[in-house]
């Protein structure tokens, strides 16, 4: 069995679905429009565990998914979700004890998930010229525990990156095609890039400079996520859809 | 700069797109529509290079993305796609040194991508009552180092599971709702479930199953991937496109 | 040239798209919160004019489309959308002259798309139990002209039909696996039938009725309109859709 | 009761769905891969019915919906699908008396359904400067008993129409941005322009040249059609797809 931790990061999920991520402090207390819960009797609560306010209303204690912890992100940007992301991390082969680069950081969803993805041996650099946002990012960072496996460098990418040898690369801005050769030399040959846009005219321009600039075998996608109410003699699509986050791009660097 | 390895799987990629995933035994050899290719003279190459056949026509040398791999797994069934895989992946929160359980096995596919997110510490162990399915999926595994990470049981899971504490189990059967029980037996309170069924009878079975067996917070999605012809000046979607695979059904194991 | 006349049906839309339908009765004004326009001042231009309001704020002079119309229905319950509407008259080839039968009236969306393509020499019969309802729809009917075409039929359905030989029936009711014997003998051999419900379980009742009550080549399907940001430079799915209205059956009445 | 006449256009379908179209000569045979049917046996049986082959397999005697004659049509080009058909009547208003003009012509699949639109006191008018294509649709329109109420003209549309005041107007070319302005002298003020493109470029060419030339309200959407396998207890969307017909766009010459 599976009991809570000091320190841990949890979510408390109510009847309603809405759920609150907390980190399990001695002494904490989380106050909802249900009543409060004070954290000292979480800890040592088997997970799974229904556990009630001073209202008594019912919570469950859970260890949060991905998907809960990128939907709960603080955020003041476009952020990459969950469908897209478990795409990029097939695609682009994000692995274990990688370093793997990303343009812009934005809110961090995308760091945080390649931070997990390429574990406490691996390597995620981010790069953002704003300021606010890389911090927004820290923070949500820190809160998931991931800060310490990630570099966030504050830079006009114009410029180029650091790194020569990158196994991915993600980018993430409005004008890609601008940086695709400051890419390509931050990439070793054979590895992986992805990008996201939102409109076709941007897709076109970039693959333009992808061709130009020594990627082949360019892809774009799209990936659509429809929900369902989950009512068994009801069962139905949701009335409404998130029908467009951007389109992806992926291609890979080669040597010629 | 990366260089091709003694036995790395590569994947050799034609202009056409079409692929090769082949492992760089010395002495080894290729042999294409296009002309052979010798191992030999591919190791100590850097990844990303150009490399010719004896008939001089050329192909890139590329490590493989999960996508490749499950793209090339040798099948006998229907596989689970990328575009699933990888938001399985966050919805299930599969990570680092987990214990993660499946049924059935299948070809592989799901077994292959758990097996390289929980990573060496980790562990998958994999239900299938037909011998020739696990002998199929131990065969991909095997191709792509992954085999010792992952336990392939042959049995009816009728009779339930051996493990008690899992932290996650994706259910791939016609009948899930027949064996939620057995499901939530092997399943630590507040683990991950998944599962993946194709027709919308099927949805309705589980969900009444699953509010009886102490799962909570229910959900039901579908991923469709759409690709579009990567050609700048005439960027459209693709003509023909998988417009089902299966509908994905996720839900949490709680105390009651 | 066509210029407005006196009784006409017109559409002015302002330059955010958003419009008003107004029929042109001397005298009468249209007051909008950019300013007022008198309408015997539109009667005698040119379609397609730009008409100022007395704070001059520009109206273009447009007559409405189906769509327009439908859009702009008083309703007091979901209605059919043009997406739907148009592959429903096509395929259940409603044309000049034929009697057809719906149920429930509703708001009226399909009563009115019938009601035009079936023009002056045919019949729409609709039915309804809720008087509102029908008052609803009698007015949307009158405001575009159409509501001498159009019988509606107060009736609690499951008590039968009046007609016995109809061209097509469409039923839009919430339990229509209730009704198809009864709208069997409505409908002539070869006939058209069709159906809308929102969820999977509906299709599946429905789907079993239909087989029992002597209708052959079920077929279902959904109709999905994505619609995209107009702007050239910037060309996008818009980001919110309206992702289901409801499944279509489609299916033909056979002599056994 | 509908009885089948001499001179009918009728459907005769298979058990597999598969079906035939024929006219009810007198004297006439169809030969099918399951025996023959004398039309002498067919004239005057109840629509609806079965029908037996000389080999007793059997078929329903059934009048095709606009759908089944369009899947039927003889085609040498892309054509316009039944989902996108019955949205354009709907937007564009296509309604009984009027004027309506079509380029190009191709094999003559929106031809069809306009001249079915505009009724026995309409007209549409349909260019294309490839005699084959017209012959084509020609003979498509002729076997429907609709040529009457179709005139076509075959022209290089770059020299513009004859038409000055047409109703409405479907623009269907690869490069329909070079004809805007001739489109919009032959279209009376208020009517209603439509057109369809296959590529996101095409989209955004004709955008910028409706603008250009006094179109107001662009729209620009694209139709999905979805099929499900209409098995009640095994309910699920068939695997392919018909991905990608072409976006369509709309707008409104206005006066400027």
């Amino acid at each position: 069995m599976t009991f809570a931790q000091p320190g841990d990061l949890v979510q408390l999920v109510g009847k309603d679905q809405n759920y609150f991520l907390v980190t399990l402090t001695p002494g904490g207390v989380l106050e909802t429009h249900r009543g409060i819960l004070k954290f000292d009797d979480l800890i040592g609560r088997e997970m799974g565990s229904e556990v009630l306010t001073h209202l008594s209303h019912p919570f469950y204690l859970l260890s949060p998914s991905t998907d809960d912890l990128i939907r709960d992100l603080r955020r003041n940007s476009q952020i990459l979700y969950p469908k897209d992301l478990g795409f990029i991390l097939l695609k682009m082969a994000i692995g274990l004890g990688q370093t793997v680069l990303e343009a812009g950081t934005g809110s961090g969803s995308l760091t945080l998930t390649l931070a997990q993805a390429v574990g406490p041996t691996g390597r995620v650099i981010s790069y953002d010229q704003r300021e606010d946002m890389q911090k927004l990012a820290r923070k949500n960072l820190e809160r998931v525990g991931l800060a310490d496996r990630v570099t966030l460098k504050l830079r006009d990418i114009a410029e180029g990156f650091d790194e020569a040898e990158a196994d991915a690369f993600f980018l993430d801005v409005p004008n890609p095609w601008d940086y695709v050769g400051q890419v390509r030399r931050a990439l070793r040959g054979g590895g992986f890039f992805g990008c996201l846009v939102p409109t076709t005219n941007q897709i076109s321009n970039l693959l333009v400079a992808l061709s130009r600039e020594a990627f082949a075998f360019p892809e774009v996608c799209e990936i659509i996520q429809r929900h369902y109410k989950p009512v068994a003699d009801r069962l139905r699509p949701e009335d409404r859809l998130t029908a467009h986050t951007g389109f992806l791009i992926f291609a890979r660097p080669i040597i010629r």
